[in-house]
């Protein structure tokens, strides 16, 4: 199986844009008709509106992008439908050619998290799920971490380590200061490690890190010192994170960093840009012009141009 | 509905014990007959048995003990067909009168750690999991936790965030000291605000913290600092936390900690101290004796012999 990071690198390089489209379906923004108000209580009738929802975008962003990321907790909210939705989806994704990072920020200590990686990393049957990585959250320390990378490798998979995340409350510990570093730098550090120990042909390594868009200055500071790590980068748009606010992200050849945006995409019908443009049938088209929009910017404002 | 602290505290008192059975199935430790080896490639037939067993163990603690833990990451690792078992198994372990607190380390921000929380906090059709507590990873700070206390407060239900937890890599963050104090206080010290907030009638709060059996000093000092606190306790048995290890984390009353064992008894059949007592197809005995010993053991040595 071919490294991950090379994957990654090719299907970016390929698409000549690093937007990843986060699938977060939810039940009250669903397009019109997708979900008859009287059966939003019946699990198996969401879990099918999900399904149809995800694939329908995927349909969309197949032909622009490079990298899906389903969230796993608007799945798991539907309960066990949900979860063979979100397999169908993730199946789905990877017959179309996407690559597939599962968004479930899992953790666990030894056999218990090469569980959660023999679930989730590798395509089927080697693993259920068939995702090509998983976010991962860092606080049970190095222990929790290697198993994944244990499973990762050999599969061509890789993870994203939870580093410095979009929220305001992400503060609270990432910034605490140790030695006259923020948290956020140490787990950067040992992420780059890991990553140096599993890189591939482009250089990068089988782990990432997941970087806010909402905290550029950390960005650049973390990305001056983590060569070998690709950064998973939420926070642009909804969150309120810009093009130019994800650049220090960025190598100088424009790799190195994928951006995220879930709700600017997969529900454009309802933002103000574009449901005047777009009639509600055509909520498919205001996905299309949504991302291509994202991709504009990314590339006027970013190293990404130059993909 | 009830409050958790004070189910959970009424449920211990009516067992006598603070024993936490953990649902951790693995095919490779099921009893024979279960699955037979030529269909452990199906993921069907592997979560047919998964299901079956943690009934199977469910009917013999039910008798004994008063909350469980099934580990997400072992349902997950079967695919789709495993959550559904998963489902099933929360469902017949409260049909049998027991807590049930899922072990997934869920952790995101906003409305989606909202999702999370709806997904599987409170009785269905309230979630469609109906697990009354789930465990929850502190990395995303507190924007990331008070979405999970708003759901399940309104709802009985409660959740524990990992402190201090049982694994040696634990101490690469958790251990970092942060203005003279190791993170893992300061990540006490908030869960204890939470606690104080959601506090019941017994005193605890809806808001426990995960504190491992493998850190007696740090559980001493937690306990003392943490007086609202209901601790999760990991790491007895088969990591190597004895009874006297876990003494600390109680309260005077015997209350205050729940102290799980995993492997330790769902798969007593196996282990040395029991398997030349019980044939194999008796293998629910080797269960039973197993939590009563363990039963004993804490009633021995900590206070929660005077429950």
């Amino acid at each position: 199986m071919e490294h991950f990071a090379d994957r990654l690198a090719a299907a970016v390089r390929r698409c000549r844009n690093p937007v990843l489209v986060g699938l977060d379906p939810r039940a009250d923004s669903l397009p019109a008709g997708l979900l008859a108000d009287e059966r939003r209580a019946d699990p198996a009738a969401v879990a099918a509106a999900y399904e149809r929802f995800s694939c329908d975008v995927i349909d969309v962003v197949s032909e622009l992008v490079a990298v899906v990321k389903p969230q796993a907790a608007f799945f798991e909210q539907v309960g066990p439908p949900g979860m063979v939705a979100l397999g169908n989806v993730i199946a789905y994704a990877r017959q179309r050619g996407l690559l597939v990072i599962l968004d479930g920020k899992r953790n666990d200590i030894g056999t218990t998290a090469t569980a959660y990686a023999q679930a989730y990393l590798g395509p089927p049957p080697l693993s259920p799920w068939g995702a090509d990585a998983l976010t991962v959250s860092p606080y049970l320390g190095d222990d929790s971490l290697t198993p994944f990378v244990d499973v990762a490798q050999p599969r061509g998979a890789g993870i994203f380590v939870l580093v410095k995340t979009s929220n305001p409350g992400g503060k609270m510990l990432q910034d605490l200061v140790v030695d006259g570093q923020p948290l956020y730098r140490r787990v950067g550090e040992y992420v780059e490690r890991l990553a140096q120990q599993t890189h591939g042909q482009c250089g990068y390594g089988a782990v990432g890190a997941v970087v806010g868009a909402t905290y550029p200055a950390q960005a650049e500071e973390l990305r001056a010192v983590l060569p070998h790590t690709w950064f998973l980068v939420p926070g642009f748009g909804a969150q309120g994170g810009t093009a130019r606010d994800v650049a220090p992200a960025f190598d100088a050849q424009g790799l190195g960093a994928i951006v995220n945006n879930s709700r600017g995409i997969i529900f454009a019908h309802s933002a103000p840009a574009y449901r005047d443009r777009f009639p509600a049938d055509r909520w498919q088209d205001a996905v299309a012009a949504a991302t291509r929009d994202m991709i504009a910017q990314l590339a006027a404002d970013t190293p990404a141009g130059r993909l």
